[in-house]
């Protein structure tokens, strides 16, 4: 079985040491929020995980969900609801929402290191709890009154749960295609009718109601993606004072058999007439979901990360633990009857692989983390501008590059451990099972590439990047003067490479709208390595002065140096393939593939 | 559920047009396999592939094979039997089998062609036969007359199949640590005792008898891998005339819980005693199972290409069926309510990249076996020399490569769908699953790369590698006059630039042995891409002159350009990984990797 530490001197050191967050948490008038109360929320967190959660994890994956026709409940694995029941109970499910609201005011920074540590521990189970925040959201910016003070207190303490109702048959990516109708009642309630699928912990046993976030269309509404309207469906009707009625009529039809993440209930969910109640303005609605969506699509970013730093940590154990072979320079165990495979250089450079991968995409979450709190809590409002801007750059980066490593992570870890990388007792193959769905649902690899690219830059004039670029340059200067200067030099240049491929991009997509899509996905990768690269030297500049052991530190620093001379030469093969153009993909006829 | 049509005409034009292998056979010997012979053979496998094995791919998955704990037996899923009577009787077993011992005597790059479909429509099923090839080729060269005539001919009918009992607990990659015991009995047979794992097809009731190839150390053998010893362990005992008699005393233990191939029996041999025969010299077992694996090793590259071709048949359905967005040059479809998904550039990214891995993986898999063929077939002895050290260098690189390549195929077409791609029902995440074996069975990526760097090219001074070279140099030279000629100077720059690595690599490999294994993984994904632009623009040059559709033809010469543009830039990578060395590599001491 693959077991879970929470590494929480790394978490510790990306939010004190790299992110600088303890200053940054009192500029945005965090004003309890000191280190001391931080270390104390992650360490109860890595208690709870490692004990509760992470050895749920086989079972839920062994077991599954199970649906009942006839009923049409949805029964958890064993032990998912009495972990949910202490969840709630040690207050969990409020830490970063505000006080005012009756939540724990914590940042959504520190909030990413509870993510990390549940996404390792329990992915499928962190489903569970993952989407509230989606409806939560909505209620706090687009809520009436009603649902802001009736319902919203019951997503915040947990005691209900949020789903997020869009996919339907037909449309996945493409909601203007959703069907799902909307007709308004006397009362000024809507009966909703319609099927959705692949609605994550759609149906459970977990707590007294659910409330369903269900995008769908008003009668009179215009076609396409801006006559979408935003409902709120409960699973059971709630009365003026909150009180739980009788049940609506939406019900589980199934669920999925998926390759993975078997504890989370995937579910196709009937609408039947259901009562909604409409959030915000009628055909609004998609307007809405997108501004949900940099937070659910940083929490699917960080799945990547925790199932990244589980798999790694079970590959390195396995590595120092089984012996074949001896070293190429000599036996190093010789009173052992072969040395441990991570004395090879080709085990070593899978591991080095993940840590440096799993290490970097931590900053690059939690930073992106910071940049959702600068962006709601700054007291300024340049800053909180800036800060929107860059959460909206450093989105589709963390989704998809730390999703995408997070396949990478998995493949490494599996591969340390040769034929046992696929025996389920190891548990590697569940960990890579379930983080094959994290560059799909939440908008696939290429969306992200997509909105990169065709928003974040194109279309939003690249403010993000320039934030970011800033960034960059003050980390370069301050490198300098260190040791750091070699690595310094090559983020300097591969840096101004990003810049004109970006300007080459943009000047190609003038004269063929196809050459966005053709560089999309290159691009984006390319970016995540030039983040990365940023914030392997910011952590190893930090870890100069930080109060770490000398081993913490200078595995930082040789953690670095590996990354810049192994894993950013990639940018080489993703800037070729950004200049070969559209021509390539396009000039093949559909029906020629198969000729 | 995914489906899958033998692609016919690739595999012709591959073996016909690309290879010339009419010609090749008549130059081997082989007098009567004719093209329209090789036909027949196809299309008879395509349908039996197609109608017979296909479909009982999805159910081996649910079903997966269960085990006995009692009777020790293995069930297989519902319908494997029947469909290995129907082979048998088909006489598909004996069909690269010599004429001289009941074999149809047809060259093994038919036998790639075949595999290929079998593995595409069912690698879990195909599994049940593979490894008689490897029991089958032990006896023919090394077995005594009893092994020869009454053994042998019933591995070559398939009415008994054949194990491959290597691996052990505490050794896979390092036979060396052996613990298997073979103490000889006074009747010339040997009692063997130990446990063997990851026994594929250990144990079934497909056949009547199985043949355990078995490695085990004699009492007086010398420590390490120069001490191991080959017997074979029948199921059931076997008289002098091949009756067969009562139980052997080797039972299955248990079978392994798997990410994929449910279908295959992966089991825990115990042998207590059974009855055992030295198959050739004592302590030479190893230097035996070796000359196995270049066959078997291409087996298992030839199982990532078949998965890779039905993912990427389903991937590119599903694209052309799916409507969703349009077009960015404006609606390509105005009448439905949105465009095939096959119009985003990204998504032909994904479908091109798998169609260039896939078609050419064919060619590398198909051109080893033909070269297998020659080294086993050609009247002239230094013709035989060259093709054997060709199919020494081309193993590693067809095993490694097309399995790694598997791994990316079935991922991109996993992408294609988006969520769709994770649920059972579509059959896609299945081939994901079975794929993802194939990188580490039959030796991992990591030892077919040191394979192929330090013994096929530094031990062996790269006899292979200048065999290759010559075709390489043949190619460039024929291309020079066509349309082909840009791709011709690519490829004539990057095996100029391969060749610089490989002494590069020898050079630094004197100073310090730690840089083979550095360099290893890079330098066989280089030469993965070296070999694969040489066999794309061959095919591209190929579909010139062959009597094929216009449509056919420009497909292989717009996927030999997307090839050079957008795969072959990998070299780029793999280069700069190659140079920089082993120092990042090893200078972290071991317990600083999680300090």
């Amino acid at each position: 079985m693959s077991t879970y530490k929470a590494p929480l001197k790394d978490m510790q050191f990306v939010l004190f040491d790299v992110l600088q967050s303890e200053k940054a948490f009192a500029d945005m008038g965090f004003a309890d929020v000191n280190r001391e109360l931080v270390d104390a929320v992650l360490e109860e967190s890595a208690r709870f995980c490692e004990t509760v959660l992470a050895p749920l994890n086989a079972v839920g994956d062994r077991e599954g969900c199970k649906h009942d026709p006839v009923t049409h409940d949805v029964q958890t694995p064993t032990g998912f609801d009495k972990a949910y029941k202490q969840y709630v109970e040690a207050g969990w499910p409020s830490l970063v929402s505000p006080p005012e609201l009756g939540g724990q005011g914590i940042p959504e920074s520190v909030g990413c290191a509870v993510k990390d540590m549940i996404n390792a521990s329990n992915l499928a189970w962190g489903n569970f709890p993952l989407l509230s925040h989606g409806a939560m959201h909505a209620l706090l910016h687009h809520g009436d009154d009603w649902q802001k003070t009736i319902v919203l207190p019951h997503l915040i303490d947990g005691s209900w749960t949020g789903t997020m109702c869009l996919t339907e048959p037909q449309c996945g990516t493409d909601l203007g295609l959703i069907k799902t109708k909307a007709v308004p009642n006397d009362d000024g309630t809507y009966s909703i009718t319609g099927t959705k699928i692949f609605i994550t912990a759609g149906e459970h046993g977990l707590t007294d109601n659910i409330i369903h976030l269900v995008l769908a269309k008003l009668p009179d509404a215009p076609e396409g993606s801006k006559g979408i309207s935003l409902f709120i469906v409960p699973k059971f009707n709630v009365s003026e004072d909150g009180s739980i009625g009788d049940r609506n009529a939406v019900t589980c039809g199934s669920i999925e058999h998926k390759m993975g993440i078997h504890g989370s209930a995937t579910c196709v969910m009937n609408f039947d007439n259901a009562k909604g109640y409409l959030v915000g303005s009628a055909n609004r609605g998609l307007m809405a979901m997108f501004t949900m969506m940099n937070s659910a699509r940083l929490g699917v970013g960080i799945q990547g990360l925790g199932l990244s730093d589980r798999a790694t940590q079970n590959a390195l154990r396995y590595s120092r633990e089984r012996l074949q072979m001896r070293a190429a320079t000599g036996p190093a165990f010789p009173d052992k009857p072969a040395d441990p495979i991570i004395v090879h250089p080709d085990v070593r450079r899978m591991l080095l692989t993940n840590k440096a991968l799993v290490e970097g995409s931590r900053v690059l979450a939690y930073a992106a983390g910071l940049a959702a709190d600068g962006s709601n809590h700054h007291p300024d409002a340049s800053a909180r501008e800036a800060n929107d801007a860059l959460i909206g750059f450093l989105t589709p980066i963390a989704k998809a590059c730390i999703t995408e490593w997070g396949i990478e992570c998995t493949y490494n870890a599996m591969q340390c451990l040769g034929g046992h990388g696929y025996i389920a007792e190891h548990g590697l193959e569940q960990l890579a099972r379930d983080a094959r769905i994290t560059t799909m649902y939440e908008g696939t690899t290429g969306i992200q590439a997509l909105d990169l690219i065709g928003r974040k830059i194109l279309q939003l004039q690249g403010s993000g990047m320039k934030v970011f670029g800033e960034d960059i340059k003050a980390n370069i200067e301050a490198s300098m003067a260190t040791e750091l200067a070699p690595l310094a030099s090559q983020l300097a240049k591969i840096a101004g490479e990003w810049e004109v491929l970006t300007r080459e991009i943009a000047g190609n997509a003038m004269k063929d709208p196809n050459e966005v899509g053709a560089a999309s996905f290159d691009y984006l990768m390319y970016s995540g390595y030039v983040v990365l690269a940023h914030y392997w030297l910011k952590s190893a500049r930090a870890a100069l002065d930080a109060n770490v052991s000398e081993d913490f530190r200078k595995a930082k620093s040789e953690t670095a140096e590996f990354f810049f001379a192994r894993l950013l030469p990639r940018t080489l093969t993703h800037a070729a393939n950004i200049r070969s153009g559209a021509r390539v993909l396009m000039q093949m006829p559909d029906e020629r593939f198969d000729a």
